[in-house]
C-alpha cells in the first residue's frame, strides 16, 4: 500500500544540482561543491560512480554505528562501496557492492548486524530492487585495482 | 536472465570508503574526501542524501548532455534532485524527486528526451525499483526550502 507521505512530513530536505554536465561541478546550494569529470578522464573530478559509492558506505556505516550505540558496544565497523561501470546487453551500467568489516565483534553479531543495517539504511532501501546492488560481510576488505584499458 | 559480467568487463571501477559513521568523512582514494555530518546536525557537513542528489544530478544531466550532442543541439539541460528524508511505517526512508529542465527545445522534444534519459542514465537504473524515486519534466524548478522543526 502506498505511504500517506501528509502523515509523515519530512524531517529534512536537500536538493543537488548539476546544470552543465558532466565535464563541471554539481552542488548543494550552500554547501558541497564538487568538480566533476567523465570517469574514463584523467582530468581530476568526482563522478556519479563515486556519489554512488559515498552515497551507501556513509549511509551503511551510520546505520551500523546506530546498530553499535543501541547495543552498548564500541563502534568498529567500516564499509567499503565498489563501483563498477560496464556497458553490457542494457547500456551503460553500474555494479555496487557494499562491504562491510566488524572486526570487534564475532561473526555471528557481525552477520545480524549487517543484515539489519542493509534492511534499515535509507539508501540501502532506495537500491534493494536492483540486481547490480550487493551488501556483504567481509573479514577482510577486497584490494581495489584502477581498470587499465 | 542474469547479465554474464564476464562478457561485459567492467571499464571503470572505484571504491568510496566511511570508516567512522555519520559525524566523520567519506572519501575515494587518492580522490574526494568529504567532511559529513547528520543532516539534522547544524554543523557544516556532507550526508548521504546529498550524495544520492548529486548522483541523480550529474549522471542524469550527462545523459542528456550526450543526447544533446548526439542531435546536434546545444547544451542547455539542467538537473536538481530533491531528496528529503522522513520516517514512515516502514522506518527511515529517502524521498528523491529528480527535475529535468531543457529550456532550448521544445515540450515535445523534452519529454522524450527526459524519458530517454531516465531509461539510459546508469543511476536512474539502479533506484527504478524503488516507489520513492520520481524522474519528471519541469518548465521551471520548484524552490526548494529546509525543513524547520
Amino acid at each position: 500500500m502506498a505511504i500517506d507521505r501528509k502523515k509523515f512530513p519530512p524531517r529534512y530536505r536537500t536538493v543537488a544540482i548539476n546544470d552543465d554536465g558532466l565535464e563541471s561541478h554539481s552542488y548543494v546550494p550552500g554547501g558541497l561543491d564538487v568538480l566533476t569529470t567523465d570517469p574514463l578522464s584523467d582530468q581530476p573530478g568526482a563522478n556519479p560512480e563515486q556519489f554512488v559509492g559515498l552515497a551507501l558506505s556513509t549511509c551503511l556505516n551510520a546505520t551500523l554505528e546506530a546498530i553499535e550505540k543501541r547495543k552498548g558496544i564500541p563502534h568498529t565497523s567500516q564499509v567499503h562501496t565498489i563501483v563498477e561501470m560496464a556497458r553490457d546487453t542494457r547500456g551503460l551500467q553500474f555494479y555496487v557492492t557494499a562491504q562491510i568489516r566488524i572486526p570487534g565483534v564475532d561473526q555471528a553479531t557481525a552477520e545480524a548486524m549487517a543484515d539489519l543495517a542493509e534492511r534499515r539504511c535509507p539508501v540501502a532501501k532506495l537500491l534493494n530492487g536492483s540486481d547490480n546492488v550487493r551488501v556483504e560481510l567481509v573479514k577482510e576488505f577486497s584490494p581495489v585495482e584502477a581498470v587499465v584499458d
